[in-house]
């Protein structure tokens, strides 16, 4: 049994600029690891276990994207076959996905197992995701369920949206999955501290399931969608970027988590395998959460205070950051690029994502 | 009448690092006007009103602070003589001030007017500094006092030491002078209050006297330094480095405040004559306090707080600032050059000052 990996990388990752651009979105950075990008890393851990990887990706990105993939598969002992589709625009994850589950359909056929992954999540040991993983393709090949998987919180996170397991359904027996009741958005503090007394899991937006039970299902949700969808992955050679760019424009843009995953789970038909914490699943979402892999950490000088946290851009032969001074502020973050200084603290790490969509009005464009 | 103006430039000003350095002392920023830095313009305001002028400074700036002096006497229609002296170390301000006077009195006699100025003042109107200096000149040559600039509090500053005047001592008549009771050091914010509500002037370390007077009181204060210092002026030019540095290293390490306007105001010796507010005095002590005229005011980028402040080296060929970007913090303080950025805000910003000590622990001496 092998999975076909749908990722579709799309998104700049406003809350990292200005490490993260417009031009070079959060993917394609090395945020955990001393040179490997989050998206190679991605692949990397996928490739040993896949029989084809489909990248979804927009154009600005798509060279860079490929050579990061290829990166990624040039360390493999088994290649898997590659597949990079160009969304003519950004609609949101439902339609990439979508258009990458009927190509693959198209090649593999109506039992081909497929799951969806994030570009730019971590995991700190990934043979502990395979092992997961393929627990979670059996319940999708045996059972026909849209199955997810659920990572067991350390902690209330406030940043992550959670899954509830539901008690007396169908546990799936011995075989590692739970039915889920549904689907919970980030919480306020006190509610996830509840949560994970509860034994909610977390949301990690990982979905695996035969492309036939994602066809039926958006066909029952998403006609329209399917109908196109459909019909662009059988003519998507044939299409100029015009033709494509005009049927891409008709799609809702949604998330898969709206546009399936809440209305199956309402329906009983979608299944969680939890994930052990061991399997140190990340999402790199802000400032206040980089890791201590990440190569752009840099030294805060901190007088008056306990703690900064310093990061900037690689340095290179042209540009060496400066040292960092903090004075009688707490927790301060300072990121530093050759044209740009960065300066906030851990708790409004969050609104950084506002800064790309501010910089037009100053004028700044060249900065996005 | 005419003033001989000591001017000792020393010290580095460690609460505007790193725009100020060791080797590139506040003094010579141009922190107030476009090109100028505080030294020119504090010889280009006194300069026409002065006989000579002696400049006190370190081995290390002589170069730098003798050129500052010479660009502001190369705009004055009268030459007054110049004497630049260079201390072996710094011992504060009595021994530099002593020295000079000496000088002076060796070449103009017991009745030579003397006034002593820091060398990083501001005043947004010299001719009424001027006007004001020749009342105080007046006081010292006709009543024999040692005499003192008052500046009239606009606000309650804690920044400054404050002037307490006698109220029912002699008043100088008409004349413009009143006696002073005492010196207060910089108060608490209550205290400060109040001593505006009390008519308490600010002190901004301007001493103004005959310098037969000086001789006197530094005779009956400091005794000892007075023999050296006078023989130490005497022989001045046959000296040699080691000499100098043998004979000062001996000296007491004490400000002119502590050495003699203290003890002589408790003699009832000391008169101060009030300077408008329109004069516009200020000490640009740190970076809460930088004017709007200062070339080295960059613009922050604010995101989610009313305002922030930047700072930065002035641009060079070689490098550009980079744009800074404030997210969630209120009146922070952004400071960049090519080597160094330094994060604070306007409470913390008196703190900046112990980074320069604390440098060395890091390895860091060449920042200093």
């Amino acid at each position: 049994m092998s999975l076909h990996a749908i990722i579709p990388a799309g998104g700049a990752g406003t809350r990292l600029w200005p490490l993260s651009r417009r031009s070079h979105p959060k993917f394609l950075l090395p945020l955990a690891h001393p040179r490997q990008s989050l998206l190679t890393q991605t692949v990397a851990r996928l490739a040993p276990m896949c029989e084809s990887i489909t990248l979804v990706t927009g154009e600005a990105h798509a060279t860079a994207a490929t050579a990061h993939v290829k990166a990624a598969l040039a360390e493999c002992q088994q290649l898997p076959a590659l597949e990079v589709l160009i969304e003519p625009g950004g609609r949101n994850s439902m339609p990439a996905i979508g258009l990458a589950a009927y190509r693959i359909r198209q090649r593999y056929g109506e039992d081909a197992l497929v799951g969806s992954f994030a570009a730019d999540h971590t995991f700190s040991d990934p043979a502990l995701l395979r092992r997961t993983l393929e627990v979670a393709m059996k319940a999708a090949a045996d059972g026909g369920y849209l199955v997810t998987l659920g990572i067991e919180p350390d902690h209330p996170a406030t940043g992550y949206g959670y899954i509830k397991v539901a008690r007396n359904a169908d546990a799936g027996g011995n075989c590692g999955w739970r039915a889920v009741e549904n689907f919970v958005e980030k919480p306020q503090p006190e509610r996830a501290a509840q949560f994970v007394r509860e034994g909610y899991l977390w949301n990690a937006g990982i979905f695996v399931a035969t492309v036939g039970y994602l066809n039926q299902a958006l066909r029952r949700h998403q006609s329209a969608m399917a109908d196109t969808l459909e019909e662009l992955a059988r003519q998507w050679e044939e299409c100029d970027h015009q033709e494509r760019a005009s049927r891409w424009e008709q799609l809702t843009p949604i998330a898969i988590d709206y546009a399936l995953a809440e209305p199956e789970a309402r329906s009983g038909q979608v299944r969680v395998v939890p994930l052990p914490a061991a399997a140190g699943w990340a999402d790199v979402g802000d400032f206040a959460n980089l890791t201590p892999a990440c190569p752009y950490g840099g030294q805060v000088h901190t007088i008056g205070v306990a703690a900064g946290l310093g990061y900037h851009a690689l340095a290179t032969q042209a540009w060496h950051p400066a040292q960092v001074f903090v004075v009688g502020l707490e927790e301060c973050v300072v990121v530093q690029t050759p044209d740009v200084i960065l300066v906030t603290d851990r708790a409004h790490a969050q609104q950084v994502g506002q800064i790309p969509t501010y910089l037009a009005e100053l004028g700044l464009d060249h900065l996005q």
